[in-house]
C-alpha cells in the first residue's frame, strides 16, 4: 500500500476533473452490453457455455472487432484466440492480457468478458492515441474457463501451461457425451497453432471480485496478491435409516446429525483463521430424504481455502482428526476422500508493483487482496510472471445472472490495466 | 408391567412346553410369504403400493382366503375389505382386527400384512378347533396405510373413521395425475358399502415394532398404550449464496450452517427428554448446491413426538424460540411452517388390559411401550376401543427391503391376538 502522503495526494488528483483518462469508458461499455447480447438469458444475465454455438457468436465477433483493431489473430489447438499488436521491438515477447469468453450456466455479463473487452480497450486506445509499445502486445481469450460443461475449469490455459494434456483435454465429454475435439471443431476453433506456452514477458487479468470486499470497503481496484491454497475433500457419513417415530435416540444413528455437526466444524475452523480462512459444504445429498425417516447416509463436499500453505496443511490435518471425533460420538461411519489440493500460487512481484504503481497514478483507492477464486491468470502464473486486478461487483454476486457493476468501475479496471500493460511493455 | 413375583411366575411357565398352542404358526409363516411373492422385489422385499396391480393381487388372494375359510367379504366405498364370522349373538356388534396389505416402495415383508394374515390365522384355528365366539368378529385390510402413493397415510381407516371426507380421498391423486377413485375402479375394488363406521365393539391390531426396543430388550412382545403425539414443520432458510473462495467468514450468510445447527438442535432436544422423545430432520434440500458455492437456501423438515401432549408443547415452544435465534446468530431468515399436530392417542384401558393378559396367560415377556409410528389403530382409536400387539423386528428396521422377523416372533404377536380377540369376543 502507498503511504498515507502520497494517498492523500493522489486523491487529490482523482478530485480533480479526469482529464487523463487514456481509455474510452463508454465504448468499453458498449462492447459489454453488445457481447452480452450473445447468449442473453431473460433475467439479464448469459448463458454462454464453453465451444457451444453461442460461445462460437462470442468468439466470432471477438475475432471481428481484433481485426477491426488491426489486430493478427490466431488460434491453438485447444481453441485459444490470441490476438497481436505488433511493438517496436520485434526481438522481445509479448506482454500477455485478457481473460475468458465463456459462462456459468446462469452467469452474469461481466465475469471474463470485462478482461477480454478491458484488453480490447486497452488496444484501441492505444490506437487512437497512435502509441507503439516496445514489447509487443497480445490479448488472449482463453478456452472454457468455467468448466461448467466439460467438467475442468481453466481447461485452455491450463493446456497453455502445460498443466493439462491436450489429448486429455480432448477426450473430456459433456453429459451428452460430446468430446471437447468434437465440440471445437463443431464450431470451427480447432486451430491451426500448437497449444502450448510461447515465450511472454508477462500476463495482466482484469476481472470482477466475485467477492464482496472492495464494495464493504470503498475501494475502487483490488491489487491481487496471488491466489489461496484449497484443499477439497468428498464425504460419505453411513449411519442407519430408520423410522422417526419408533426409533429412540439411544438406538439412532443419525448421518445428518453427523453431516450438520461437520458443517458447523467447517464453519467454526473457517472463523478461527479470521477474515483470512474459507471453509464451505456447499453440496449435500441426504438420503433417503424422507419426512419421517432417520437418514442414513448424507454424502457432501467439503472446501478450504487459505493463501498460506502451512494454514492449509493445518486445516487439513485438524479437519480430518475432528471430524472423525465426531462421527464415532453419532456412532456412524465417515468416509473423507480428498478430491484434490491446490498449493496457494502467489503472483509475480514485479508485475503487482506494476499493477499498484498504476492505481497510485490514477489516484485510485486500492486494496490488497488474495483472489480467492481461480482464473486462467492463477493458471498461467507457474510459467510466467503474472497479476491480476479485481474491481467491485455488486454485492460481491457472481456466477448468477444479476451479476452487476457500473460503467465507471469496468472504466476503473481497465484504467489500471492499460496503465499496468504498457509500463511493462514500454519498460526499456 | 405386571408385578416382578407375577413375572416370575410367568418366566417359569414360558420355560415349560408349550402344549397350549391354538394358532398354527406353520400355517401363518406360509400365508405370509405366499403372500410376500405378490409384488416381491429382487432384494426380498415387497412394492405392493396402494390400488395398483400388485395391491389388487394381494387383494384378490386375501378374499380367497377368506372365502376359503368361509368368512363373507365385503367391500367398502374406499376399498376397505371386511371379512365376517358370526357370533352366537346376532345382536353384538363385532370385534375387529386387522392392519393392511399395501407396502412402501421398498417395503417389507411384514408390516401390515403380519396383522393380516395373524387376524387370518385367528380365524383359522377357531374353526379348526370349531369355536363360535359370542360376539361376531371381522377381519379388516384397510386401504392404503402407508401413503405412498396418494400422500394421505392411514386412507381407508380415515375415511372409515369420519377423519376424512370420502370425496377427498377420491379426489387424491398420484404422480401420474390418477385419482384415488380412479385408482380403485380400475382394481375393481371401489365397493358398494359406505364407507363409514358402523357398530363395532373394538379394535385389535398386530403388527411389528418398527423399532429397536424389544429386540434390545429381550421382550417378546409389545403391550402398546397408546401413540406419540406429534409435530411436524417444514422450514425454508434463506441466506445468500456466493462464491465460496472469495466470500469472507464476515460476508457470509450461509444457509446450510444455519440448517445445520438447527439439526444438532433437534437432536439436543430429543435427548434432553431421555428415551421418550423423537425429534428428527430427514429431509433437506441444499441450493443451489454446488461445491464452491456458500448455500443461498435451504429447505429441511422437523418432527417430534412424545407421547405426553404438554411435552409436545414444551417443544414447540422452545424450538420456535431456539430455532430463530439461531439463524438470528447466522444472519439468516427462517421461516418455519407448522404443517400439522396430532395429539397423542391413549389406547382403551379394557383393550389394552386384555392384550396384557393374554400374553400373561401365555407366559410371554412384554414390556409397555408408545407407538412412534402412526398406525390404523390409532386412526380408529378415536371412535372406537382399540389396542395394538408389537412383535420384534430384526434391528428395528422397517419400511425397508430388508425388514426381517423370525416365525416364531409371527406366532408369538399371532397367539397373543388370539387370546385378547377371543377374550373379547367371548364376553358375556
Amino acid at each position: 500500500m502507498p503511504g498515507t502522503a502520497k494517498r492523500l495526494s493522489l486523491n487529490r488528483v482523482d478530485m480533480a476533473p479526469r482529464t487523463h483518462h487514456r481509455i474510452n469508458g463508454q465504448r468499453l461499455w458498449d462492447s459489454l452490453m453488445e457481447l452480452a447480447a450473445l447468449g442473453a438469458t431473460s433475467k439479464g444475465g448469459v448463458r454462454r457455455l464453453a465451444l457451444t454455438e453461442a460461445d462460437r457468436a462470442g468468439r466470432d465477433r471477438f475475432r471481428l472487432l481484433c481485426e477491426q483493431a488491426k489486430l493478427a489473430v490466431r488460434v491453438d489447438a485447444i481453441g485459444n484466440m490470441f490476438a497481436r499488436r505488433e511493438g517496436r521491438d520485434p526481438a522481445r515477447s509479448p506482454v500477455l492480457f485478457g481473460s475468458h469468453l465463456d459462462s456459468q450456466p446462469s452467469g452474469g455479463k461481466f465475469d471474463g468478458a470485462l478482461g477480454v473487452l478491458a484488453g480490447l480497450e486497452v488496444i484501441r486506445s492505444l490506437n487512437d492515441l497512435g502509441i507503439t509499445t516496445e514489447a509487443p502486445l497480445e490479448l488472449v481469450n482463453w478456452t472454457d474457463e468455467e468448466g461448467s460443461r466439460f467438467g475442468r475449469s481453466m481447461m485452455g490455459s491450463a493446456v497453455w501451461s502445460g498443466a493439462l494434456p491436450l489429448e486429455s483435454a480432448y477426450a473430456l465429454t459433456d453429459r451428452e457425451g460430446v468430446t471437447v475435439r468434437a465440440a471445437l471443431e463443431g464450431i470451427g476453433y480447432r486451430g491451426s497453432e500448437k497449444a502450448e506456452a510461447f515465450p511472454v514477458d508477462s500476463y495482466f487479468e482484469l476481472h470482477i471480485e466475485q467477492g464482496p470486499i472492495l464494495e464493504q470497503e470503498s475501494k475502487r481496484v483490488g491489487i491481487v496478491t496471488g491466489a489461496q491454497g484449497m484443499v477439497s475433500y468428498d464425504a460419505v457419513v453411513v449411519g442407519q435409516d430408520a423410522h422417526a417415530g419408533s426409533t429412540p435416540p439411544s438406538a439412532r444413528k443419525d448421518a445428518l446429525v453427523c453431516a450438520a455437526r461437520i458443517v458447523d466444524l467447517v464453519d467454526r475452523m473457517m472463523r478461527a483463521r479470521d477474515e483470512e480462512g474459507r471453509g464451505t459444504v456447499g453440496q449435500m445429498l441426504v438420503l433417503p430424504n424422507s419426512r419421517n425417516v432417520i437418514p442414513g447416509e448424507v454424502r457432501f463436499s467439503i472446501d478450504f481455502r487459505h493463501f498460506k500453505q502451512a494454514e492449509v496443511d493445518r486445516l487439513e490435518a485438524e479437519f480430518s482428526s475432528d471430524a472423525k471425533s465426531i462421527a464415532r460420538n453419532c456412532g456412524v461411519s465417515l468416509d473423507l476422500l480428498r478430491l484434490f489440493r491446490i498449493p496457494p500460487q502467489p503472483f509475480d512481484p514485479d508485475c503487482v508493483a506494476l499493477v499498484r504503481e498504476a492505481a497510485s497514478r490514477l489516484g485510485i483507492e486500492t486494496r490488497d487482496m488474495v483472489s480467492g477464486a481461480i482464473h486462467d491468470a492463477v493458471e498461467v502464473a507457474s510459467r510466467i510472471p503474472a497479476a491480476m486486478i479485481f474491481i467491485p461487483c455488486k454485492g460481491g454476486l457472481s456466477h448468477n445472472e444479476a451479476e452487476s457493476i457500473l460503467p465507471s468501475q469496468a472504466e476503473d479496471g481497465c484504467r489500471v490495466l492499460f496503465e499496468a500493460v504498457v509500463s511493462r511493455a514500454m519498460r526499456p
